[in-house]
């Protein structure tokens, strides 16, 4: 968590957020008032976020990761343009730290280089598009990222994404495989494209997959960035 | 700046970095041995910092925005496995916020879909590879985040770059150029593909392109996620 974000919630009088994340901060929220609920009720979270924040509170939504990324920055904005509330609220973004960056420092250093960013979500998002993007990321050699790999009801994308790298990049390609990064919990694997699907993948795993200079060592993941060692 | 980086900056012996990130945490360092040397002096920093950790003692080497991303995380954990290290001290990649993360906070919410981040620097990167990951980019439709867009040499790459976009993309493509990003003197301005050229842009700048979906406001650049709002 950033101090930005540290900071901003011990001001806060409402927290408002989903269920799991405003778990995580509990030893912040003492005090304040807490509004959780489920998933999939973003657009009711915001929306009452905006009337307490137009009634003169100190409102924080909370997001995990970076709300900025997948989160709800947003929808956010997109609610406080929609309901005229620009200039009527004081509205901030605080940029946070995305799974990417977290399960790249727990890997080591995979990200050293050019990357891109999937999602392999196709509720918001037709799979056609995701499928395309899949395409440009290897054909690019970009490390790739792969955001909600897989659901208990989506078990077959990962799949596909992995047939796709495996049209463009060696079986030995590096990947590392990394749930509730930087959380208490995590889990991180280091294996290869080949060996992909053999590991544990969840809701709250990120799939990294390297570039072709993206090695293993003993311990750590490493995409050099071009510098004599 | 994340809760751990305070904390073990805070915590640390020595600091060891590039002289104007050391300038940016002057009110942390006071009371501890500092080491700062000018830029392209990485693997001189990375064995010293080594040396200092194998005698014994608790050394930060500092890195803007994300250490792992562009950043020192890669060549000092080649350094460690390099002099053979590994296990004889103890190192930690703490994850930061890199400039497309605070870019895109201080724009609004550019990169809510799949992005991909592209350097311009072709100091370390054969230009070929650079201007294949840009189509690729353009062509995959990414939110796209070019790092390193110029410098006072480098002022022909992102001319090159924008040529690329422009083959795919329309000429009123939001374009967001954030300098600082989320640092004081922070200067944001909102433009599109065709008009990027006409403002400043240089190594303290990152350039983000929207995808076909990006719109700007009067106040922000979105990228909807696909929520109905």
């Amino acid at each position: 968590m950033s101090l930005r974000a540290y900071n901003v919630i011990k001001e806060a009088e409402v927290i408002i957020g989903y269920k799991t994340y405003i778990d995580l901060i509990a030893d912040l929220t003492e005090g304040k008032e807490v509004i959780s609920s489920g998933m999939t009720r973003e657009v009711e979270r915001c929306l009452q976020a905006i009337e307490m924040a137009a009634a003169g509170r100190y409102v924080v939504i909370v997001s995990s990761g970076d709300p900025g990324i997948y989160g709800m920055a947003g929808i956010t904005l997109e609610l406080v343009e929609k309901q005229e509330m620009v200039g009527k609220i004081q509205v901030e973004i605080v940029p946070g730290i995305t799974s990417a960056n977290a399960a790249a420092a727990s890997l080591g250093a995979a990200l050293m280089h050019d990357f891109a960013v999937i999602s392999l979500s196709d509720l918001l998002t037709p799979w056609e598009l995701i499928e395309k993007r899949l395409e440009a990321a290897a054909m690019g050699d970009f490390v790739t990222i792969l955001y909600n790999p897989m659901s208990k009801k989506r078990t077959e994308q990962i799949k596909r994404a992995r047939e796709i790298f495996l049209r463009f990049k060696s079986p030995d390609t590096p990947v590392g495989i990394v749930r509730n990064a930087k959380r208490s919990g995590e889990v991180v694997t280091r294996t290869d494209l080949e060996h992909l699907l053999e590991h544990t993948i969840d809701m709250f795993t990120v799939v990294l997959i390297g570039n072709c200079q993206t090695y293993h060592t003993d311990n750590f993941m490493i995409t050099p960035r071009g510098y004599k060692v």
